[in-house]
């Protein structure tokens, strides 16, 4: 069998970010790489390999004309984590290239982190802190005053993807009641994981600790708003995990401030925010600089898995560690590519 | 039959502290109440009522000569939460006298403040928030520097009660290995929760995460001090959930200051502690004033469990939720009665 | 410190039957041994070393005259697994001495065999086995005919104790609703396993499988008879895995007879069954006789549990393997002893 | 929006074989029914229809030329349960139009017979109830020789798809290590479920319990043979719970005469089994005549993955509950047509 040609364009990546020695070994056995790291593939590069590449791993634009002098490629692996529009998706179905996202590689470290800062927002863990370095401290019941256990509280899960059955998972031994949102998702699925399938106005007036999975699309822009944050009980806890803008932000900042919810977001409408940003000061709110997914062990899965699926895909297996991209999906979503790892 | 007679003696809690509600009107079912409430029921109180008790609800002394008076006493139940001196054991079990407390109560809220916090230091929760009030928040993988992930984390457990198999519990969807020393548990028991039993120095050596849940006893003051922080892998993280004299305190807090590793602290010599303590300023600490425990929800599970239990042992049962006390254990036994709630 | 002697008088077990070799090498590093394993431990025998007796190990009667020569007398551990009338539980009591027995060593092997039964029940295994060999076999769908899937269907279990705990976290995986009748625990502790607690009659008509695990007692005696059979839904599973003096055993296998319910039941009034028993020849029922518990394996476990307490017992530290005797209830109980292993 | 047209066409099923009532009315919701279920469609049934048809839910024929005559067309459903070379996949493929089939519908049902059957078989249940019927049980420990404990005993998984996963969390509370060969699958995917990846020759040798998933496919008919059976300790157990194919029927039966292996199999060579087949009366080996999966839960299933699927599809999203056909595996499978439910 002639050794396979692999593309490797992973700009913001690198392939030392994303593989350790053992997994860059393997994908080394799998043929013969060419690789850009220090800049994205200039034009010409990319265009002559197009005829041999069996495997692209990257983020390099591909559009049909691409596509159709790439008679060998098997496979598009894009490493930053987010389908983008550069790919004629539906080129890729008819020809029965994968187009594959190791999005899951993210899903521990946001899940871990998501569930401390439920933990934290309930119980005032980082505010208690933040009061005894103040000297503020108040010891034992006097300084649980307005917390809440979290075991056992009644949890809503907006999105329910990699990332929302990911933290589900970790919930088990909370015996939370858990209500998931997600209208991509018939409720037998819902109810495979024990959660319970709602609508989102049952999700938020029920829950005391609110997590926003979801992704971006053209159609969610903002979708928790003032009406939505007022159906919340008084006291309860919102962490916003995914996109900024599938709320309302300056809504959600008004809420908070006033202390009507406490809560956690590890993402913001600009980043960095604004050095005067009123977000910086208030009582209320856990702050994260989009950092809970982007750990050095959540770069290191996404060689994994990309490795392990080329793998199978030049043995003529399907994948099985990467998400497919739908055709219809990918057109919906609208992720911001991210700019630096 | 005739009603029983319960003398209620509560203090530092109150009645309604512990019970909602609804447990407060089993306990009115169960036979006759005599409460003091607004202070410790006095002297001749008690020995007034001691012909008739049948259960002494709170931490009143019994020695064995009010014991000899009290011929129907079946039960005394602490509802401090820990076994103090004032009691004769040894005469309770001649007697066949339950001598309880409803230890497990606090559990569930020191747990999952303990995981919470193992997670906010593993990956930097708290002091990334605190920077970014600061204005030096770091955004991205370049924020995670220094950080771990918690998940499947070696973890080591001191202590291995109540509380440390709690928290156990709830480390098996983050599928870290995990190792216990206690020297008063076969390692059947240990092995039977999927833990690994190891000496001390092992433990040190070998986890990035180690939860202190050891009680203080006459034998172990200090007993984690210099040598053994130096056996800890630097970056570890280091979290004291039970005693602050089981660990030589001064050497703690230099380890944190020195940055070798990575601390909480629930307890402390003494508290308050000093307005003018080095601790209040320490990066690598996060400082809680003695507050994992003591949530109104563990408050309402002691009364649930001195209700479930006062039935049973009236009906001639015996109890199901409550410890008791062991009369070589309670001897050894060195908590400090807790002074305010 | 003296070297403890400790008394084993283990029939009908024998050391062999409960020790692996390295159990065997704990035990006799822990002190003199003396052994009586192929007759009972003669009187004259027991009474000889009755002063300088440290611990006991098997069956032997200790009456309070016995106790009152044994000064030095630590723990019995019966390695029968029932608790005997043959001892003064008040008086060991007083004297602090520890009568404990391994009677969990049997969970593990009695609940796989009891949800093995059940499914097959459910579903028809042994049953379908049989119809085969008789050459009546039915495929598919048709083979299926009147059974139904064990996954999520109601259980109800009677009796809560390490059996009935052992199965119940079995079943986790299955997803089945499951509630628990015991008249002997708070409804607080049977909801801690996330079961419902319930009455008898509830139980029994909203159960699709039921379990009995309870031990007989003096007041427990045929408490399931013509009428509570009649309140479980036609088609609905029965198994008996404890005691067969609980339920009234000539209307149990008119119920199976009638095809009304099918069955399995591990025990049986008289044992060995009669060669002409009704029973034999019964299509609805799973026969067992008296074997899901006595395996190697929970032999094994006999001698783990009870050395591991042992060496516990001897450093001064209370046991955590065995149960403890409680006064009120071993005299309650009515086990026979058993006679071969 | 047009009413969408639904051809629907289940032999060997029907729709109230796999719809209950809430099922069905939330198919005819979904747009005009066209149903033939007393014979297979008629071709010009079909073809009329083409023209208009959105979704196919059964097992029509569909080679390319039909395919281009429905231009609506956005789904296939087959409801047998495996892919047939009936469809011409790499047209649907470039269409985007899903090939799918309800195969998980059919899990539960047989993970839960095959964990019945494997400790069955471990424990000697049916075998010692048709001792008892024969009137030669033996009771206790004597009636175990020559059993083990599933608990903990080493298992191995050939074939890791829907049922073997389903099985393998049944498993979790027993604590097995679990092996698992298959080599479809990159070893990060079997170390995700918590089990070792190995070689098929490693498993045989070390597992107590072999459960045999594996597809029938181009490549491994009768890859387990004497060489591999061989490979099998003395008194391991072993079921095939896919297909007769993938076993060397003969010697299988052959080892399990001899008493090396106890065996189960829901599957033969030849279905029904010829009357005088040997493996009638085999005393290790227990029958299951094609029944494990066949149930009326499994069926009502796929209805219900059916119609949930196509409520998404025909909302423009993808499905969730069936597994899509990859071309490149639908061309590797060998199953038969099921010839009745």
């Amino acid at each position: 069998m002639e050794t396979p040609l692999i593309l490797i364009d992973p700009l913001p990546r690198t392939l030392d970010l994303i593989c350790y020695p053992e997994i860059r070994r393997r994908l080394e056995e799998l043929g013969r790489l060419v690789i850009s790291e220090d800049r994205p593939m200039p034009d010409e590069m990319v265009e002559k390999y197009l005829p041999e590449v069996s495997l692209l791993i990257g983020q390099t634009a591909m559009p049909r004309e691409r596509l159709n002098c790439a008679p060998k490629l098997k496979a598009i692996v894009n490493v930053e984590g987010n389908f983008l529009p550069n790919i004629d998706y539906q080129a890729c179905a008819e020809r029965g290239i994968y187009v594959l996202t190791p999005g899951a590689a993210f899903a521990r470290s946001v899940a871990e982190s998501a569930l401390a800062m439920a933990i934290d927002l309930a119980r005032g863990i980082t505010a208690a802190d933040r009061a005894f370095r103040a000297g503020a401290e108040k010891y034992g019941l006097a300084g649980n005053e307005g917390t809440f256990l979290f075991t056992g509280a009644p949890v809503g899960i907006i999105g329910f993807g990699d990332l929302g059955r990911t933290l589900r998972a970790l919930l088990v031994p909370f015996r939370n009641p858990v209500s998931v949102f997600d209208p991509w998702l018939p409720p037998e699925v819902i109810r495979d994981h024990c959660c319970e399938p709602v609508g989102l106005d049952d999700l938020l007036g029920s829950s005391r600790v609110v997590f926003v999975f979801a992704s971006a699309t053209s159609e969610n822009r903002g979708f928790i708003g003032k009406r939505e944050f007022e159906l919340m009980q008084p006291g309860s806890v919102f962490l916003i995990l995914s996109r900024a803008a599938v709320v309302d932000f300056p809504e959600f900042l008004r809420q908070v401030q006033s202390g009507r919810i406490r809560a956690a977001t590890d993402v913001f409408p600009d980043e960095p925010v604004a050095a005067e940003s009123p977000a910086r000061s208030m009582e209320g709110l856990l702050l994260s600089a989009h950092r809970t997914g982007g750990t050095t062990d959540a770069l290191l899965q996404i060689g994994r898995m990309t490795v392990a699926d080329a793998e199978l895909i030049l043995r003529g297996l399907p994948p099985q560690l990467c998400r497919r991209a739908d055709p219809a999906v990918a057109a919906r979503l609208r992720s911001k590519p991210v700019a630096v790892t």
